[in-house]
């Protein structure tokens, strides 16, 4: 089969690798249909993410159809059309039973990182009963695979742990793909306010069209006097971080209310200043958390039932084949006014 | 001034009465703009609620202006305008501190109980700085007569109480004003099945205009299977029972999922059977509530912000003076397709 | 080897069965070393549990040690020492993934129910990685075979539903096994108050020597009336069923103040009057609940650190070939001053 | 009467101060009985706190009698045994009905800080019915003073905050009085393992005698590997800051186990560093808060019904004339081996 292949810093090939077989009994094989680039893959390939060794198939986001499966699952068959989570969860140990999925001692974000991914024809699913979801026929691919990651993302992370509420006012940090995530799954539970803030005209241009009831251009460094003035000087009751630096993050802190909770998505290579001396008598919550895709099912029923459509987060669409421009174009991200990059098989 | 009076069953009159003058330094006269007649007026018409004696100006739902405040009143002064909200809080007693403004040991629901009410040119508001709200300049009377009474109520009784999150599968039974506020307020959350259950086809199609996924006509009583059959055979996650009847309430118990909520609303008069025998095993809440109106700062924002317009529960408009008039149309409430009557003053 | 075996209504005996084999590789066989006897056990003794067939061994209360395991168990070895929950968990079915172990679809109550159960010398576990609790070496049997069912149940049904909080007033109505296991679980919350109320006095002894800050004997109906003389006429912040007779329910009712919460714990045979005509009003939360068991490894901790002593629920010891004797001595509790009645092998 | 004057900078003294009038109708005027020093009056006495200015009485921990109402008060009258909160709330702005007491708009610390405090034979409390709470007779001045400020500084900033469950891993880095109470009310939630860390001895002599189940003393830095070894490598379940520096605030980021909860009591009076590069991906939650005092009724009632026993954190009597010694002692805290430092009207 054909597969995305990386091959140390900078080096990336569409190349032909075996179809993996089964291995475990609780394993499945996934026929991919739709595949996703992630923004961690750009990290991955620039070798930031050391456990990503050669010869590693990249991607963790993924639509497909059940090729085979191994002697212990029960709930696939061959056939079955299935969403593929980001994060393989065994469903048995201390963290698994807890739904912090992302910390199970057997899987956790493992796809295109310490195992082969999903960015190919055919991809091994380990823990399949708990990892795969079965979509309904009918379901369209590309609403479906922004369920693999980019959506739980911005919803657990963001939404829930900011404990978004009808008529709060929250603020997002960064709109990207992740930003307009936690947008659109924000809008779920009905805020009065919902404001996005980005130094990229297009990027607030979609967070516009995407719900954002304002769009700030923080780049001369008025965001905080906006907000204010946008909530009468109280500030806002959720505070989001997607972007993962230390000038964003600290930008929430200023941003966020007395009693309000700053929810931290971005991934940060550095450590950020933390202002207790302001905070710690402003009775504030600030959350950090890795993705679980525990909310998948409810994820699952608001896309199935139309409450949110996430094929607007799609700006590009590439056969799987041409993976490799596909990863080009999501390099350049402000100049081809990128959001989520898709791959479909044939 | 003039008023809508009680003298006894079956007995109310618009009438002049003495215009109320400040009583305790917390009170606050609002002249009221307009007034709205709940279905529980119709029950004191009828002689259901002894504590309302001959004499007592009725009603509790009410917009105004402020015409003067007692001393004690720093947060309001004349010419503010104000929602009136049904539930008197004293702010300091411990049912208060804990957010239980129904069960206030000095308040509670008073007006238009056990003294004067709304449904007049003037009334007088105890513990007026928690009882009122301030209104914005070009707010609309008609949306924010309906933050009085109905839309808390089935806000705070049937969507908080019934925990609905996105995704979930809704049922209301009684598509009467309450029920339909639960409606417009569960929205406010997401979720993908939203069934109103009623016998009365004109509220069902009042119900689907706002925003009902299903509507379920219970006369032939095949509710129970026509949710099962949209659930999978799961039953709902959240049941809001909006009538007050034995008969409704057992339906409720049918219709609950497995680790699911009935949130009951209705005003109920007799006591109803509890199926324990199957329920035990269930792993289901049932919750009661008398209206705090402890989130009316909440749903004040999501009105204000466009999020739900409850105008749209709003079947008549009489002027003040016509009152009579009003609670006929109210009283005939089948025939004139009548949902929330409303009263405007000149 | 031995066992307990069910031949119908009325008929049970100690004798020789297989020793159950593997059946599926997530199977484990458990030597089993102490088991309990619980009131359901009775019920299944006089026919009340149609789904107990004919050759049922009986028993899902046991401690044990690991003799053999499936290949597809990896958490556990042969040696282990291992507490069997009563509840079986697949972990993977929608149910178990929202931690309602006690409706697994491929599991919940089946050990001597639907599948052979633990008063043997040997027993088989399905699904046994999430279904057997590791116990550390020198726990003591005694105090962890009350975690295989008695302990969470009172736990989760009562204590968790009935959301204890310091400072709060718990009553407990029955003080039994069940009630009693609410009562040592209820003090990991530190109530102010912690009532019984039965009509044995032995039982109200053993509560008040467990922890109880007071009794009532309700031989002579005025349990409700003591209630509101020790909360100054407010009623019970929380107020646990351990019964499952509709006269106990509907004293539940009396007992709870308004804000309060009603927990049922009980198995109910009959349906109950549930008194909406005053309820209604009162903001009351009323739960049922089966036993999940999901908070077994909190109650694991909570034993391993001293913070409760479960061997206090037990009354008797029995060898477990004298198996007969004990369920005779459980069947006359009353007489026999029965609360917990174990069963310990050689 | 006489009070204790704060002068500037290094300067107080007991001197003749006027006895204050009613200014408002909810004032009331307490006769002081028991008074307390806090760990902030000596913040003050070094110049740190701007807002206090020359001539100001210091103190807001008190417990008294009522020696006179204004006229809006109507919960309390003379002669009534009251506990001073240390957190003024007028209970009707917005921060009040959401229960943060401690941002209210006309309240919150003012009590020997902007207005005059409570170390004085007398002192005017506003919004009297709802920041006076009232005691039974009988009760000990001593154990109730605890109540005034440090109890639910522990209690709510960081027990509450921390979500401290049954069974868990507690560890709370700082042994002085503050850190005392978290650890008096983190035992009303029976933690399994509840871990005092200090570098004073002494200080953790007492924590142990206070029912820590381990202390650290982190001289030589190796409190990180101690907590790792006590938790199988884990960490704690919640984490509580009591000493407001950034040394301790960066050891607590290290202590925390994966979805556990980091709690700020202490008070800062810089930045610290987050190590968001680590702590992104560890879903843990951090929080800070000013006191609200909203949980004074249910300490009440935890006091009152023996299950916690405050009197145990007071090392220090002195007679309120003596107040100057006192704040010797208390200033000499290591030496003195002193927690709290009570003064004792006559």
């Amino acid at each position: 089969m054909k597969a995305l292949v990386y091959h140390g810093p900078g080096k990336i090939g569409w190349e032909e690798k075996p179809r993996p077989p089964l291995q475990e009994s609780s394993d499945a094989i996934v026929r991919i249909t739709t595949a996703a680039i992630c923004g961690t893959d750009l990290h991955i390939l620039k070798g930031d993410v050391p456990a990503v060794t050669d010869g590693r198939i990249l991607g963790h986001e993924a639509v497909g159809v059940v090729e085979e499966v191994g002697a212990g699952v029960l709930d696939f068959k061959k056939g079955d059309r299935v969403l593929v989570s980001c994060i393989t969860s065994c469903a048995k140990c201390d963290y698994c039973r807890k739904a912090m999925y992302s910390h199970c001692r057997r899987g956790g974000w493992i796809l295109g990182n310490t195992i082969d991914g999903v960015q190919a024809e055919y991809a091994r699913i380990p823990h399949a009963e708990t990892s795969l979801y079965a979509l309904p026929a009918g379901a369209d691919d590309d609403a479906f695979v922004m369920l693999s990651d980019i959506l739980p993302t911005g919803f657990e992370c963001g939404v829930l742990n900011g404990r978004v509420q009808p008529g709060d006012c929250v603020v997002i940090v960064g709109a990207g793909p992740i930003g307009l995530s936690a947008l659109l799954t924000a809008r779920l539970y009905s805020p009065a306010l919902l404001i996005l803030i980005d130094r990229d005209e297009n990027r607030l241009t979609a967070a516009k069209s995407l719900g954002a009831t304002h769009t700030i251009n923080d780049t001369d460094g008025r965001a905080v006097e906006q907000v204010l003035a946008l909530t009468g000087g109280m500030g806002a009751d959720a505070v989001i971080e997607a972007v993962g630096l230390p000038a964003t993050f600290e930008l929430c802190q200023k941003l966020v209310a007395p009693g309000g909770r700053i929810a931290n998505i971005g991934v940060h290579g550095k450590s950020a200043t933390l202002h207790l001396e302001t905070l710690w008598s402003r009775t504030i919550t600030l959350t950090t958390r890795l993705v679980d895709t525990a909310t998948t099912p409810m994820l699952l029923k608001a896309v199935l039932s139309g409450r949110i459509d996430p094929r607007k987060l799609i700006s590009h669409r590439f056969a799987l084949e041409d993976a490799m421009k596909a990863y080009d174009a999501f390099s350049n991200a402000a100049e081809e006014k990128a959001l989520k990059v898709i791959l479909k098989a044939r």
